[in-house]
């Protein structure tokens, strides 16, 4: 079996078959544009990211370039950026905070990980690349608004079927120049992707858009209608736990019509952004205090009082969480 | 499918089973140690070998350590160790004429791409750490002499058994801390690696052991036996081809004798290493002009008299090679 897919494809170790259910299941969903776009595969969104940077820094300049984004950022941001001590790229920091002139690297994470709110970059200068982290962008998450249309956009079967084991993602690239380095990158990083994983995931998303197609027409159950639905059910209990006192909060979001599914619906993100409330300063050793294990909010560049907590665990887990949280109230 | 596959394994994304395939295999073929060593699987050898870099660089070092390997080197080193333009190490080009003091990282691959040699450690200081590839040290291509005992090794499924597209290979790492720095690189840089591919490569592995236990007892083919005969026809006919003129020559090799088939066996590896002689400067481009697309000595830090040709190529590609060869020297 060898290293090559396609040698006609600028992303050459790209299987047409993955390629294809892609762009059917985006089409199906309504969440990007994909015509115009070349598509760059990676072992994983986390790949393609690195490749992002590889492919957008500067190859000329004295000095790496800042790579930004706006707190809380997904935790892995800056040690992804700097475990390498790259000459190419640096982390930046806050996007919100960032002063520098020339160019800039703009993560744009929306929804976000980890408070599930929707974003757009916020730095807004002329010499700005942006990688848009759409890895939440799907129904079951968020309210489909529009399909995204953005030069550089990264996509992952971890968070829009589960499957992050496969270590597939995907991203959808409007420059040819850059979809040729971030190809370059996963050639000397990796000589491509594994065909194994590209041919299993190419089967998932196709079995996930024809749950949609068919789910509509025999009534019975497609993919995005369980999953939103086991979201809600989640988000639904949390909520129940969490206002019946003043220990915590959570974010608010504003409901909002869903291409989708066709009607106005709530945002119910992967991950709980809790906020510990009174005078509670570290919210991560408090509620391992309680048995819960939960990721400081510093990891995520913000104040120790928010925690991050996975909304996507196994049922006995979540139920486990529940108790946990309900038992401090009591 | 999560990302995790055994948490209580320093690394926690290794599949039991496909770890399980690699000792047993090692075991049948008699080519490494496997006892006291930590596996640690890689989206193919590159991965790990840049997981090797990253272990191996001093953290604290005002300058990145110096990566060399003798001339003639496989041809990816130099760029898959620079592309980052990395802080904690850098290309240092050729181990026999490395001089600076201090620590240095010296790639010993054995059999060598491209010229087949065996190979041992050249700059033979107290400050250096080695990585040995020995993506090549398997039956069908050299004598298996003793079981390799090194502090680091590499193995890969895409040259033991030729599924390159599967993207997955092996570490046996004798220290822990570099075990824990290996994983905590492929973490960063793709969160683990692909499950669907590692238990494919499990079931590859097993059939292989299979077939060399079957096939001792049955008198059917193993693998091995398979592959060790498809390559030494070709290098038989190769031979034939190439002494029957002063144009080209070809790399001498000593036979050994092999615990694994044992008998007396002449080295078949997997590449031609091809000098034109007389007069013909760029080989290269000569033999383009006779069709014949190879890959330049220049690429692997030595002349362009030298040329690296593929001998794993498909039946019919390989004989087309043979013919398009001997209508030279016609």
């Amino acid at each position: 079996m060898s290293y090559f897919s396609d040698v006609t494809n600028i992303c050459w170790f790209l299987e047409a078959e993955f390629g294809r259910e892609v762009v059917r299941l985006h089409n199906v969903v309504g969440n990007a544009v994909t015509e115009g776009r070349h598509i760059v595969v990676g072992t994983g969104s986390s790949q393609l990211f690195l490749a992002a940077l590889y492919a957008l820094s500067p190859t000329d300049s004295p000095e790496p370039i800042s790579v930004v984004c706006a707190t809380p950022y997904y935790s892995s941001y800056p040690s992804m950026t700097d475990h390498l001590k790259s000459g190419l790229y640096k982390w930046g920091g806050d996007a919100e905070s960032y002063e520098k002139e020339g160019p800039y690297i703009e993560l744009v994470t929306s929804p976000n990980n980890p408070d599930g709110h929707v974003r757009r970059s916020k730095v807004n200068r002329s010499q700005g690349f942006l990688v848009h982290d759409l890895a939440y962008y799907w129904p079951q998450y968020t309210p489909i608004s529009a399909p995204a249309d953005h030069d550089l956009t990264l996509f992952t079967v971890s968070k829009s079927t589960g499957h992050a084991g496969m270590r597939i993602g995907w991203a959808l690239v409007k420059d040819q120049e850059v979809a040729k380095k971030m190809t370059k990158f996963i050639e000397l990083n990796t000589i491509g992707v594994s065909k194994d994983s590209q041919l299993r995931a190419a089967k998932v998303l196709r079995a996930v858009s024809d749950s949609w197609e068919l789910g509509n027409s025999k009534e019975s159950e497609s993919f995005f209608k369980f999953s939103h639905k086991l979201m809600a059910n989640r988000w639904k209990q949390l909520r129940l736990v969490v206002e019946s006192s003043e220990l915590f909060s959570l974010p608010k979001f504003s409901p909002a019509f869903c291409t989708f599914f066709n009607q106005v619906l709530e945002p119910q993100p992967a991950f709980v952004w809790l906020k510990c409330e009174g005078n509670v300063e570290d919210c991560e050793s408090f509620l391992r205090g309680h048995n819960i294990l939960t990721r400081s909010g510093t990891h995520f560049g913000v104040s120790p009082k928010y925690v991050r907590i996975s909304m996507l665990d196994t049922d006995e887990n979540f139920n486990q969480f529940l108790d946990r949280l309900s038992a401090i109230m009591s």
